[in-house]
C-alpha cells in the first residue's frame, strides 16, 4: 500500500513510517517540523537525539534498503497537500499532523487558538484532497482515550445504543474531554465522522491510550531512534517517571495520582496502527478503535518504573506534586478495547522487560535529560496562572 | 446591565441591542461587518435596506433617547477585544460573532476552514477576556437547534441522564451536527461548556431554532429595521418563502419537505435572548436553553405562508426543490424546551398574523428581492459540486 503519513518527524510518524517500509509498504510523509520548535519553546528537547530528516532518510535507506519520499511543507495549505496527494497518490492517510499537547494548549489565549485551528484545519486538508482527489483513500486519524473523558459508565468504542423514555438510538458516545488539545481531537473527529457520512470517505478514528517506550522492532541502531520528551507539555507520564528516574529524581505523579488510563508500549502502537492501515474500514464507515493495551492508574505506573529503575541500579522516590490539571483523580474507568483485538492485535504483556529497556537506553542521554531538569515539573496551570507545582 | 453584543449588526444583533436599550440596560456592540460582505459574496443583499452602523446609532438616540457604545473591529483579534472589554467592563456578554451559514460552509475547503476557525477564535477570545478581566460576567452564546441533529429519541436542553450496561450517569448530549457551520457551533458549545468547568465561568448556550420576522417591538421606523436575508446561504426557510411570495416565485421546500425544526418569531428571539441575560446562571453553570416556540416541517410552513400570501393578494405554488444537503427528510423530531418557559418566555402564538406583517414589509421590497432572484435557488451542494438544484 502507499501510505502517506502526516507529521512524519513525530515520536510515532517516525517508527510508524519504519515499520511500514518494513513490512513492504510505500511510505510518504509531510512534516514543517514544528514538534521541534514547539519542544524548544517550552525549554527542552529530545533526551534521545535524533538526526536531521535528511539523516533520517539515508539511515532508512541503508538500514531498510529504501526511505519513505518526504515533503517538507505545512498542511495548514491546501495547494502544498493537494500536490503532495497529486503526486504520491495514496491508498491510506496517517494523520499525526496535529499539536499533541494537552499543557502547550492551555498556556494562553494564543496557544489555545493555535492548537485548535491548527488541528482542526490540518485535518480539514486532508479530507477535502482525500473527496476531489482520492475518494477511496483510507485516513487514520490519530485521536485520544482523552477525548472521552472519565465518565461514570463504561466506555464504547466511538458508538452506543441508548434508551431513552422509552425509545432506542444508536449515538456517537458524549466527549468529556479535558482541555483545549483533546477538545481539538474531539473536534476533529466530529469533522471526520461527518465527512465520511456526507461523501462517503472511509477512517478510522484511534482513540490512543498513553504510549511508552524507546523501541520498536526497526529501531536497529542510534540513527534510526525516534525522539523521546519529558518536559511537562510533551512528555506523557511513564517516559516523563522513565526520565525521572534516570537522573535520579522522584517520580511524580500528578495530585493524588489515582487517575487511572489506558496504556500501551510504542511497539504495540506500531502494531496496532499497522492493523488499523492493512485492514480498512468500508467505504463510507467512520470507524472508532479503542487502542490500549491495559488500564492503569498513574500510581501504579510511577511503582513500576520505581521498581525497574531499582533493579537496574536507580533507587528513586515516588513523590506527589500538586495537580496543574482540573480533572477528576478518582473516579470510575472502564473503555472497551475490543475492536483491535478483532483486527489481530497481539500485545506486549511484559511491561517491567519494557520499562527496563527504555531505562537502559536513556542511562545513555542522563546528561540530556538533566540539562533540562526544570522542565519536568509543570508551570502551566489549568486555571490559567503560570507557575511552578509543588511536591505534596 | 452592561450588555456586549459581538455581532452587533447582525439580523439578532440589532433588533436585541434596541430590545435591550429599551428595557433599560446599557447596550455595547462590536462589529466588523463581515456579514454585510458575506451576503455580498454570494451575490444577494439584504430585502429591507439597512443604515450603515452610524446611521443606525443616530436612529437609535433619536427613538430611544440612547444608543449603544460601538467598537469597530475583529473579534479574532484579542489585544481589541481586550481593549474593549477593559473599556466597557460588561455585566454580560453575547456571542452573535460567528458565521452563520450552513450552505457558506460548504462551499469549499476555506470556507469551511475559515467558519471552524473563526467561530472558534472569537469564542475563545471572549472566554479568555472574561476569565482574565471579568470573570463574574455571563456569556450568552447563540447556539443552533441544528448542533443536536435528528437522533430517533427525545432531545433534553444540553444534558441527560443514562443507564448503560447497569450504570448511571448526566451526560452531554451527543450532538450529530449536518454541516461544517453547524459543527463550528458544537466545537463552540464543547469549549464553553469546558471554560465554565475549568475557570468557574458562567454561560448560557442558546440552542436557537430557525428565527423568522421583521418586527420587533422596537423597530418602529425604517431607520430602525434589521437586515433580511433571503439568498440561498443567509436566508432560512420561512423568510425565504416569505421573499419567495412576494415575487410571486414558488415556494421551495427542500427534497421530500418533511423536515421537521423548531421555529420562533424575531420578536419571540428577543424576548428570550432577554430573559437569558436577565436571569443568568449562577457562577460555574454551562446552561443550556432550546429556543423556539413550536415544531414544524418545512413544507407545513410553506403551506401557511402560502395561506397567508394569497389572503394579501400574493397566490403562488408550493413546489420542492431538490435537496442540496444530506439529511434526512422523514423523521423523528422531539426536542424539550421548558428552560425557557421556566425563565418566563410567552411565546407569539399568531403565527399566521405574524406571516401577514412580514409578507406586508416585504411587498415595499419586491423589486430588491426580484434583482437578486438568482440568490434563492441554490447551487452549493453537501457533496461538493457547485450546480443550481432543479424542481423535483
Amino acid at each position: 500500500m502507499r501510505v502517506l503519513i502526516a507529521g512524519i518527524d513525530g515520536y510515532l510518524g517516525w517508527p510508524l513510517s519504519l515499520h511500514l517500509l518494513n513490512r513492504g509498504h510505500e511510505v510518504g510523509g509531510i512534516d514543517n517540523f514544528f514538534r521541534r520548535k514547539w519542544v524548544e519553546e517550552v525549554g527542552s528537547h529530545s533526551a534521545i537525539p535524533i538526526g536531521t530528516m535528511s539523516e533520517r532518510l539515508t539511515a532508512s535507506n541503508d538500514s531498510f534498503g529504501g526511505k519513505p519520499s518526504f515533503w517538507e511543507g505545512d498542511l495548514r495549505d491546501y495547494r502544498f497537500v493537494e500536490r503532495v496527494f497529486r503526486k504520491f497518490q495514496p491508498d491510506s492517510i496517517v494523520q499525526f499532523g496535529e499539536c499533541p499537547s494537552a499543557p502547550y494548549s492551555m498556556i494562553d489565549v494564543n496557544h489555545a487558538v493555535f492548537v485548535q485551528a491548527n488541528n482542526i484545519t490540518t485535518t480539514f486538508n486532508l479530507l477535502f484532497a482525500m473527496r476531489d482527489l482520492c475518494p477511496h483513500a483510507h485516513l487514520v486519524k490519530l485521536g485520544t482515550m482523552g477525548e472521552y473523558g472519565t465518565p461514570n459508565i463504561d466506555i464504547p468504542e466511538g458508538f452506543f445504543e441508548i434508551e431513552f423514555r422509552g425509545r432506542r438510538d444508536t449515538l456517537p458516545f458524549p466527549k468529556q474531554a479535558g482541555s483545549w488539545y483533546h477538545w481539538s481531537k474531539v473536534h476533529g473527529s466530529n469533522n471526520v465522522m461527518f465527512a465520511c457520512r456526507i461523501w462517503n470517505l472511509r477512517a478510522t478514528d484511534v482513540m490512543q491510550g498513553v504510549v511508552f517506550g524507546t523501541r520498536t522492532e526497526e529501531i536497529r541502531d542510534e540513527r534510526l531512534t525516534t525522539r523521546f520528551d519529558f518536559d511537562q507539555a510533551f512528555g506523557t507520564a511513564v517516559n516523563r517517571y522513565c526520565a525521572e528516574a534516570v537522573i535520579g529524581h522522584a517520580l511524580t505523579p500528578y495530585g493524588k495520582g489515582h487517575q487511572r488510563r489506558g496504556f500501551l508500549p510504542l511497539r504495540d502502537s506500531m502494531q496496532c496502527l499497522r492493523l488499523a492501515v492493512e485492514k480498512p474500514p468500508t467505504q463510507g464507515e467512520y470507524r472508532v478503535l479503542n487502542q490500549f493495551e491495559e488500564v492503569y492508574d498513574v500510581t501504579e505506573l510511577a511503582v513500576k518504573v520505581q521498581k525497574a529503575a531499582a533493579s537496574i541500579g536507580f533507587p528513586v522516590e515516588v513523590r506527589n506534586l500538586e495537580n496543574p490539571r482540573k480533572e477528576p483523580e478518582e473516579h470510575y474507568y472502564h473503555p472497551d478495547h475490543k475492536n483491535l483485538f478483532d483486527l489481530g492485535y497481539k500485545p506486549t504483556h511484559d511491561v517491567d522487560t519494557e520499562l527496563k529497556s527504555m531505562l537502559k537506553d536513556l542511562v545513555k542521554y542522563r546528561s540530556r535529560i538533566e540539562d533540562k531538569k526544570a522542565a519536568l515539573i509543570p508551570d502551566v496551570r489549568w486555571d490559567g496562572r503560570r507557575e511552578k507545582v509543588r511536591f505534596l
